[in-house]
């Protein structure tokens, strides 16, 4: 896991290059096409690096996305209306069965379909008009993590062909990466300091909502940690009677338009004397967490969630080390989940 | 909530006779508007009605549906076409900010809006082109219980206005509720059992699936009990990993489409020695869990939301007294939460 998250900058870096072309054609043809809605279906990992899709195909294209339930389409073989509609099914293996359902019978009801893959021959590559890969190379480790930052990179690179205003520049985002990785040391340190937690909550908002559903799975996945994770608005409506004294929240933070409801919500934790850990790049959010680990301040809260989720990824493994467990091969788990 | 949770048969039926009028003239008006796409909008237990919304709107109408994430509207004013949409803001109180804002954006760019609330006065009529009233009286508890059954009454109400296609017949729906309150002295034995409960895992899927967040809000709102919630297809996901021995699951499964995936996860359940509390009306359910109550057989999958949510509201309130809780004043929390 340590291995691959280590190899991040270099799947940015290769991917960027391999699939700009692909997509900038992708672009022109789905642009005449007059799409006006976008469907997101994926399970685990995937999932997460949706909801990270709707949020920046929203905001940077204005069409509305929807996060797709897989069952209205396998258990309830429900008959959707989408002919104006692009259907992306993300799987890092290409293989689980209920997205593939979807992909096809989307098509069916008249969508154009896309398949985010990080396996060139997979089954889902069958089913999807297109298929935009990941170069990650083979990923190991059940608990996934380049393929997950494999496949929000493929959202902006998705974004960028889509839209007709000015395009998200990535750049810089190898280097932002790299960044993050030099606070390995930190991030193990601070680990440890969580051996004995047995649950926690994970909040997290707007560009970095998603992030905060993959460090809760990931904490799940390899330390057994019952984490929850919500948006730093719906942690406020209910589950915040939860917090108690001590009691674990992890934050996924930059500076950026979620600020200052971050901070109200820091205040309020601090109130109920919470142990917050953030993730951020603000020295107000900073100041207002009982710890935190920096990430350069030039990163926008646009490009934040690559660079962002690599020190919960690093916060993971190292815990998951701390606890004495293997995070590599996760109990009750296999790298292929079939669902339907 | 005890009081209020049993007033729900008679808010059903109030309800039903009071809006059916309105709602049969909205279906012909939306019918001929065309409608693409349903835009849902909520924070808190009416988003969790909003989740059993989207699967009935999208299997009973075939018109997609999308779960709206607020802050694309508040915080990153993202301007999206919805020309074609119809948006439904569905709140309470209705005084949350971010939800009206949601509605006020919408309608300007060109979508239909609709309330759905308990209070007829209240700011989120005035940016909805119709309201559809839940006929509940105040709801003085904390704890949403009667007013999230009847916004799952309103979403079929809805279905029934919009579809072309045989109507869903609710007649027996008050009658099934109070076979659900039937429960209660069951309920409040088996809740004593969980007394030291510190956390769980709720599952749920398809037309239940909102009803695990709903119960896992509730006992995180009045029990303080860390409940995760999950599909039972996502739980297979990376989360089943948390699970070890005694670890309590509790599970809303009616006999229908989810069974066959029910019983599968049930099976791994038990190979892992977890403690499962199911809510069902299928014997072979309750053989394959640790203990469950049993509703009337012959309630069908597509009317269990309401019913089957009963027996977990009445959990919740139970474990809150045997926890020596008060769930009608719940710490850090009140009835009205303002975020944008």
């Amino acid at each position: 896991m340590l291995r691959e998250i280590r190899q991040q900058p270099d799947v940015i870096e290769k991917t960027i290059r391999a699939e700009s072309t692909k997509l900038r054609k992708l672009g022109k043809f789905l642009r005449d096409r007059d799409v006006d809605l976008i469907v997101l279906a994926a399970r685990g990992s995937s999932d997460n690096a949706a909801i990270f899709g709707r949020y920046l195909l929203e905001i940077a294209c204005g069409i509305p996305v929807s996060l797709c339930a897989p069952s209205v389409y396998t258990l309830y073989k429900a008959k959707l209306d989408l002919k104006r509609a692009l259907v992306i099914g993300i799987s890092q293996s290409g293989e689980g069965t209920d997205v593939n359902t979807v992909l096809e019978q989307a098509r069916k009801y008249g969508a154009f379909t896309l398949g985010i893959t990080n396996s060139s021959r997979s089954p889902i590559t069958k089913v999807s008009d297109e298929t935009l890969l990941i170069h990650a190379g083979k990923e190991r480790s059940v608990a996934a993590t380049k393929t997950y930052t494999g496949q929000l990179l493929h959202f902006y690179l998705l974004a960028n062909s889509l839209t007709t205003k000015a395009k998200i520049n990535l750049e810089k985002l190898p280097e932002y990466a790299s960044s993050a990785l030099e606070l390995e040391s930190e991030v193990s340190e601070i680990a440890a300091r969580y051996t004995f937690m047995e649950n926690c909550v994970v909040v997290g908002r707007g560009f970095n909502y998603g992030n905060s559903f993959e460090l809760a799975l990931k904490l799940m996945e390899t330390c057994y940690v019952v984490a929850e994770r919500f948006s730093t608005a719906d942690f406020q409506h209910g589950p915040l009677a939860v917090v108690e004294r001590r009691f674990p929240v992890i934050h996924i933070g930059p500076r950026g338009a979620p600020k200052r409801t971050d901070l109200e919500l820091l205040r309020r934790l601090k109130e109920l004397n919470a142990d917050c850990f953030s993730i951020t790049n603000d020295r107000s959010i900073a100041r207002a967490s009982s710890r935190s680990v920096m990430l350069p301040a030039g990163i926008s809260e646009l490009l934040s969630p690559i660079p962002f989720i690599i020190p919960g990824q690093l916060f993971a493994a190292h815990l998951s080390a701390a606890k004495a467990l293997d995070p590599d091969a996760p109990r009750s788990l296999s790298k292929i989940t079939q669902t339907v």
